[in-house]
């Protein structure tokens, strides 16, 4: 046991008041099992942490809590190629997972931003999504079975090996997504599907989000659905351009970036850009990996040329695919009505918008300035109005409790927590967080 | 209220001892709420109906029970092209929502052999599955959110309107697939995908049902992953050729059915012809939609062929895919040793196999002939040696019951039974059936 700062908290920039009670470093499915069992007896909150790299809250500890660290539990156990299945440990990060199916043709789909960094345990505890999400879904869809082991220490095998299978009830799939409050994930048994062997790329810019925006949707509307669909807004592009010395900001005010995979990605590409073509300033498109990576460099540095110019609030609403270009119109009138400097890139294929708050030079860590607090909400409640949620694929976590219930309503919560109750009675898995 | 013999029970071919003591036909959602208050007030078993096209006895209602038929909330409400979401009624029959997608160039994915007679309330219970299943997943992945009444009476909204959202625990895919015992659907909210434009056909002749399921393994191993791959045996082939004047068993001892569909179908399927010419014994591929139904008739056409040569039962296992042709073998086997009739066709890129036990002439209905009992028996148990579950897609319902326990384990079983006691503390919903 230990306790080094960096393992009480994760990244959403929540500070918490003091160092755990404890750390635990799981290095056996037993280690769980025992401090479990001990903590349902003591009454004491345990906080289940994989890589930490979340953004919303849910590995943040308190000094009451022992902090569970399953990272060390990283073995691959096993590759399946004619199955398509893969055996994992929680703590495996999930870079290498989809490395390890390449060797076999195949891939593991959820690609979050923080594939290099973040571990499948935490994927599946937040239902991540990635930037393949547009074709193949969320963290959900890749997952048959897991290992679970309970509040009072019960180890459960959830869901089956087959693709399909409907016998019971899905508590696997209830799992999904509990951001650590029913169990903790230590096994899991994942599905990998054919790893595309040809992937193309268009990258268009446009006068402005909202032409971006509506072409996002002018591509569902003529039946295209790419793997990857990603927006980034003006105010990012010039971020980049700040970052990495490139032009994208003179090229536009909004960037799409489309990429299809599989047979027929070069008609696909060709037909997503005669769509784009019709109001995008500019079109490009490739076939050549090395271009392809140059093009959605972009992408890639969203985040990272944001936060070099400080701290900031990474937001995570998703809205009906067809309000797209209203909520990037609505953030963006939410940060001058706040005073707020506020970056958007989204999943648009999703819906799925990211607006980042900058905290401004010389915010503490953990504080949030009362105008970023105030943009935040007008942003979470303007999701709400448009008919979408608080949250996309980074979870409620602690942040964004005070929003659970005006989006989900007093009876639904009261019946998720009368759900979680039943997998832990003694209510010491991640109290306070997520519901 | 009314009680006609077919209100209470379904296709599985289960007699139940006497009529139900009422049938409450649905036309308002606040007619199942009433219902549902009133019952549990009472502790009256409730038994929730769409079409009665259920296989597993999911529908079957005993003397004690309210048989709840929605059928008659059938209305479509809206359909959505831009954002690509369809929000319905429970009753509307599956087939009529995919007539009314297409008309936006849309179509709904779930696609099961009954499409023409069941409802989409009952697909969403069972989480069924269908023939594009291979490419398009199951109910569960059509699903955004649920209507859903509860035991009380109490109605919430289950999920959200947007592709992706993690906020709270996901109850509606919880609701997805519990076969009438956790709540009540009373309207959905679906997912809808564009409608290919392209669909490409490939049929194959085998010497042997082994070689057909080797055929299709390998195509998965190849990286193939087409929208439908389905499996016919040599009995069943004979079975059609008898009904149809076809002659298929003279062709080989098992047929292949594989269809691509979007971009590149054409490249797909003659990827796939390729594979599968290596061991069959003849390929012939389409791109014509009216060749590809007359190529595709053997599939369709495999039930009915079977049924009529007198009553069934139709089982519903599903193991790794790697394991399909010794699931085939061990059927056939379980066939001779029982004296049994076995017919078996598959979703073989699920490895979903269905064995159809025919029960010989002179059966009573809702009898079942030992050696038949014997056969289906053996049958599960090979499922779940070979890694697999008793039921893939049409449920537990009464059918199974005896095999759940076998299948989850008593823990799980234990756990699943506790959460559906949180929605349905009065055990009024669908009592003694799935879990
Ligand atoms: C640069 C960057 C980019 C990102 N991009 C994306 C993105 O594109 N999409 C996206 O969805 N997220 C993204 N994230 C957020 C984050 O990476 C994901 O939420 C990820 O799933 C967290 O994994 P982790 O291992 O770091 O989990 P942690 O942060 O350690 O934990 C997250 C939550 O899961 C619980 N948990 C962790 N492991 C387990 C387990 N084994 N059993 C039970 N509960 C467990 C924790 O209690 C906590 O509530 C990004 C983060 C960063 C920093
Ligand atoms: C020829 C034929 C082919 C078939 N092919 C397939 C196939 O390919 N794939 C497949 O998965 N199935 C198949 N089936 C089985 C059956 O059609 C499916 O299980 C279907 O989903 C049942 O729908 P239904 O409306 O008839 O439901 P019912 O039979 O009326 O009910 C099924 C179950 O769902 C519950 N239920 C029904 N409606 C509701 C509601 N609104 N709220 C809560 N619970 C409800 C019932 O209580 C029962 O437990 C086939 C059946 C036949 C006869």
């Amino acid at each position: 046991m230990s306790s080094p700062a960096a393992l009480f908290t994760d990244r959403s920039g929540w500070a918490p008041d003091g160092p755990p009670r404890a750390v635990v470093r799981a290095r056996t499915v037993a280690d769980v099992q025992r401090t479990l069992a001990e903590a349902s007896r003591t009454g004491t909150p345990v906080v289940t942490r994989g890589a930490g790299t979340g953004l919303a809250g849910g590995a943040v500890a308190g000094p009451e809590a022992i902090v569970l660290d399953v990272s060390g539990l990283d073995r691959i156990l096993g590759i399946d190629p004619v199955d398509g299945i893969a055996r994992v440990e929680p703590g495996v990060v999930t870079a290498e997972l989809d490395r390890a199916a390449a060797e076999h043709g195949l891939m593991y789909a959820p690609d979050p931003g923080s594939v290099a960094i973040c571990t499948v345990g935490g994927n599946i505890a937040t239902n991540a999504g990635g930037l393949r999400g547009a074709k193949y879904g969320v963290t959900r869809d890749s997952v048959l079975a897991l290992d679970v082991v309970l509040a009072d220490g019960t180890l459960l095998r959830l869901g089956r090996d087959t693709v399909k299978g409907v016998v019971g009830l899905d508590l696997a799939g209830l799992v999904v997504g509990s951001e650590g409050t029913l169990g903790v994930v230590v096994g899991a048994t994942l599905r990998l599907l054919p790893r595309p062997t040809r992937v193309t790329t268009a990258v268009a810019y446009f006068a402005s989000v909202a032409a971006a925006a509506g072409a996002a949707t002018a591509l569902g509307a003529a039946g295209l659905r790419p793997a990857v669909l990603e927006l980034v807004d003006g105010k990012t592009l010039a971020a980049i351009d700040e970052l990495r010395g490139t032009g994208h900001a003179g090229r536009g005010a909004a960037l799409l970036l489309v990429q299809a995979d599989g047979f027929g990605a070069g008609e696909e590409i060709a037909a997503v850009a005669a769509v784009l073509g019709r109001t995008a300033r500019s079109v490009e498109t490739t076939e050549d990996a090395g271009t392809a990576a140059a093009l959605s460099a972009a992408r890639r540095d969203a985040l990272p040329a944001i936060e070099a110019k400080g701290r900031a609030l990474i937001e995570d609403i998703a809205v009906p695919r067809s309000r797209l270009a209203d909520a990037v119109d609505g953030v963006h009138a939410i940060a001058a009505a706040t005073g707020t400097d506020v970056f958007v890139f989204a999943h648009a294929g999703d819906g799925n918008l990211h607006p980042i708050i900058l905290l401004g030079p010389g915010t503490a860590p953990g504080a949030i300035p009362p105008a970023a607090r105030r943009a935040a909400d007008d942003i979470f409640a303007l999701a709400l109005a448009l008919g979408g949620t608080v949250s996309a694929e980074h979870g409620v976590g602690l942040l964004k409790r005070a929003w659970l219930e005006r989006e989900l309503g007093p009876d639904v919560l009261a019946l998720q927590r009368r759900v979680k109750a039943v997998f832990d009675p003694a209510g010491i898995l991640n109290p306070g967080k997520a519901i």
